[in-house]
């Protein structure tokens, strides 16, 4: 089942919902219109089409493996990496000064939705170095830029993170790695790091590790952390390798999903040192990783939906193709292919209108990101900066909680082939599981939206969004369709049900840490569902402006049923969820630890 | 991680919800009560515990395998299955002229639940055998009866239901599988089954097949359908064994979970013709099949929750131990068990009170069994009958569907080892997803339940049972508890979701089927949600008596947090559900099937 990139959903999003014309006037991007997002979306939609999109299942198979403190990807994945990045897509959106094309990040967020979409092995590893790169933009010395960027966008060198030991996951306050500094101003590294994706293989010739570790005598806790650059080879000053650094790989995970993507256990040290480098200052390490796992959340988040669309479009061929039964309303005289079934179609429904809700929430995201970054107006891009910080954990909460549900439908759309491997259904499953938990998992990016989102400014950005979202419900209430109606009444229900629980959020979190906190999930996913279904919302009316226009009737036609379906199948699910939070902490609470 | 059979939970809803006292004065289960349930529960504990649980991890790194035509099962298998069957688990339910020891249903669901949770693939085995045997009780000559069930009892044989072929699988009408009438009154049997659960292997010397076929010249569609016997290797009159028979597998599955459990394409008459034996009557195999189906998914039934209480007990076990972060209230000075914190306690609550709803359900609607067939009048049987066949898709269905949430769930407590295959939580996700698809997708079981269940009576026996359940709610009301009041509050507001969707359901299934069969699995979702949620509730009754009487206090006042848990957090789903359901439809008719 090959994969279709969905290119003319995207243009829709960017334009009617993104509102990438505007993103054009802004300083720096005033080529970066709709003719060039097609023109980027369109080449890109054939490499991933092509090129990356058959190495999925292939990498299912015939996973990364190691042997003799090597890892040898996929075969095929070197060569794909090649294309990938000599046709400039790891610097699609970095700046022109080290490489990239300085493209926003709306353009970007497409593309990355596409090579996930056709293989998230593969993708995590120019996503890794997206990461690697983000840091360094932002605190590393201007030599550590011309060093590293440059290779890193040219796919000669890629880069990793390197946060988690077997002790410091979610808790990165307990990370022990130690930096000893020496006297050339350089450190030595020493420590065991896991769960390092792609932090050995093969496609590269230097792989740069960017690392967690805590300077000797540096204060305990999160403020006691810096940030070095490791190189797995040392480079000389002409940027030509140098000498192997003292950083190994002793073994490789056997997981469940993204088999293709090698995570690497690292030993730091154990021959003398690794030789790191500082990246900014000592000790401001946790706040310029959190700027680059920013980015990369949002990045997870991508990955979500684009997991959730390829299910979507595999369940779709399959339902077109699988004859079974009579339809229920006798539309067909004998047995019909399985999509004419109700419950098939609201099970592919419930896939696309997530995915397509999840998409338009990253896209506005993405454009916000754009904005806050290049407008000329501070207090536009401090507001832009809001929304967009408001919604990095609910693009990568939300859109990967739900990719669970759609990868999930997808394989039961298949019934019994579903179950069966080589189908490539249940690869999808078993992949999309880790996107909950990678990059801060749902309850970390939870914490993250009650704490540093909610609480902290009393709930003022999450109540500007919904003044925002009210203006959409009267726009929607005003017209005359059905659909548009339907869609006002489920989208102020879900904005009551939202604000109730940031009222909730912002007033208790303090009196009552556990009460808010049993409901912190719950919160991400009301906020989120909201959110994408308040773009479907704003997608609705386009559409049907666009339909009264006359305009590609067929595609606006299921922009609606779509919108249509998402409002009334799962913007519905608020209701419970407020209940769940505002008045479910009882149980939770009075459980005795030792009973469970 | 070691399973422990819940007995004490098991007994606790064994006598205060499905009232096994009453079980007990039922003519034939005269020696069945709570202390006959006692003994059999803690001895089937000890052997799932210590021999069939080890095997589970056993079975998931060695599968099957198939060479030669010979399927070899996962080693140390056969060794279980032997002592299983010399136990006499086999037989627990069966009666005790054909070799079983004629327990109720109540008491083997408990068992049921124990060998499922300790090895799903295991399970499946005795699981087939057992509807190999209801079918022949059903429809079996005495002779048959005489000649195959005590063998199949016993374990040295086992048995098949040969159901699926490649275009027939929820379509049964779809089956092709031919019989020919011989002169001897036997048949020859020729055709493709595919997904055969443990349709080859050496656990036993023979294994029995039931097999849908149609005798040449029958009506097309499913009244054209014939039950066979169809036996691995033939049977000599005086019982031993003759030669083989034309039935041979060819290949089997590679699947996403219950890889232990061998998945066979079984090839008939390829040389001559596979010897069957009619079951009953020419063209009323479907019939016959339906008996051993209902069985059999409220089998499946209790395989979901038994994951679900696996799972749990994995996540549990890892959430004591993993220490990570200082809790959200400042309780603990450091970084603590992360079971301290207050999503990982919701998250476990989850798994918890969606097990313990699903066993109560499950237990209960075995009670209705046992009086659906031994209560001495005519009426109470039949209103059992008909309660127990109202429950059998929601044990089904939602026992299933919540498996792979809680599962799910199972995974994200892990974090990112939940992810690596080793830790075992990944195994019980992937091995649920089957759950919700064979014995009927649950979309197969709405069918039933919108069909059979509530359209072909108008909705009076759902409505006789949310009457059961108002009276539930007045009880609760009435009591001075928190608990019990907001208890009760939650069930009025399930049940009339509950009854407002059995309106629509009665009065629309004629007139408006796409609309209906739109919203088939939600209403699934929500009866069976109501249905456990009506017995969490009786459950928090219950534990506040014993715990005025000051009977085993900690356990108690679990059982009213884990209950009050279900109603804040479970329960309220169902507001959104019945939005979708009767409200929904309109998205789902007005995407046009070319649109997806």
């Amino acid at each position: 089942m090959s994969y279709r990139a969905p290119v003319k959903d995207m243009l829709f999003a960017m334009k009617e919902l993104a509102n990438i014309d505007a993103i054009a006037q802004l300083p720096g991007f005033e080529d970066a219109g709709y003719d060039t997002a097609q023109a980027v979306l369109e080449e890109c939609a054939k490499l991933n089409e092509d090129v990356v999109a058959p190495l999925n299942w292939e990498g299912d198979i015939n996973p990364s493996h190691f042997s003799d403190g090597k890892v040898h990807a996929t075969p095929g994945f070197k060569a794909a990496f090649d294309q990938y990045t000599q046709g400039g897509w790891q610097g699609l959106h970095h700046p022109a000064d080290v490489g990239g094309q300085g493209l926003p990040k709306l353009i970007h967020a497409a593309c990355q939705e596409m090579v996930n979409a056709a293989n998230l092995s593969f993708a995590l590893c120019p996503l890794l170095t997206d990461g690697a790169i983000e840091a360094l933009l932002t605190a590393g010395s201007d030599e550590q830029k011309a060093t590293f960027i440059p290779k890193m966008i040219d796919g000669t060198w890629t880069g990793t993170m390197n946060l988690t030991e077997p002790q410091a996951g979610s808790d990165l306050a307990a990370v022990r790695t130690r930096a000893e500094p020496q006297p050339d101003g350089s450190y030595r590294i020493f420590g065991t790091k896991i769960f390092i994706t792609w932090g050995e293989h093969d496609m590269a010739e230097n792989i740069v590790h960017l690392v967690l570790a805590r300077v000797v005598g540096a204060p305990e806790g999160v403020k006691g952390i810096s940030l070095f650059i490791c190189p797995k080879f040392l480079v000389n000053a002409d940027g030509s390798l140098g000498p192997r650094n003292d950083v190994h790989c002793v073994s490789i995970e056997h997981k469940m999903g993204i088999k293709a993507s090698p995570t690497a256990v690292l030993q730091f040290g154990d021959n003398g040192g690794a030789v790191g480098y500082l990246v900014g200052q000592e000790n401001r390490g946790l706040e310029y990783m959190f700027v680059m796992m920013n980015a990369a959340r949002f990045g997870v988040g991508v990955q979500g939906l684009a997991v959730s669309d390829r299910a979507y479009q595999r369940a779709v061929a399959y339902a077109r193709d699988r004859v079974q039964s009579r339809p229920v309303d006798g539309s067909v005289p004998g047995a019909a292919a399985i999509i004419h079934h109700p419950d098939v179609r609201r099970m592919l429904l419930t896939m696309r209108a997530t995915a397509e809700g999840c998409r338009a929430m990253s896209l506005v995201a993405a454009a916000a990101y754009d904005a806050a970054h290049h407008h000329p107006d501070a207090a536009v891009r401090q507001q832009n900066q809001a929304f967009y910080e408001f919604m990095v954990p609910l693009v990568k909460g939300y859109s990967t909680e739900t990719s669970l549900e759609v990868t999930s439908l997808g394989v039961q759309v298949h019934g019994g082939m579903g179950f069966i491997e080589e189908t490539g259904a249940a690869q999808h499953y078993r992949d999309a599981k880790i996107l909950t938990i990678y990059e801060g998992t749902t309850a970390i990016q939870a914490n993250d939206l009650i704490g540093r989102k909610t609480a902290r400014d009393g709930g003022q950005t999450a109540k500007a969004i919904a003044a925002q979202i009210a203006a959409t419900e009267e726009a929607l209430a005003a017209r005359p369709s059905a659909d548009a109606k339907a869609f006002a009444r489920r989208l102020a229900a879900a904005r009551a049900d939202f604000l109730a629980v940031v009222d909730f959020v912002a007033g208790q979190t303090k009196a009552s840490p556990n009460a808010v906190f049993a409901g912190s999930v719950n919160y991400l996913m009301l906020a989120g569902n909201l959110m994408a279904g308040w773009q479907m919302g704003r997608a609705l009316m386009a559409a049907e402006d666009r339909l009264a226009a006359g305009d590609d009737v067929a595609f606006m036609q299921a922009k609606i049923a779509t919108a249509r379906f998402y409002a009334d199948h799962l913007l519905t699910r608020t209701a419970g969820l407020r209940e769940s939070i505002v008045d479910g902490h009882a149980g939770v609470t009075a459980m005795a630890l030792e009973a469970f």
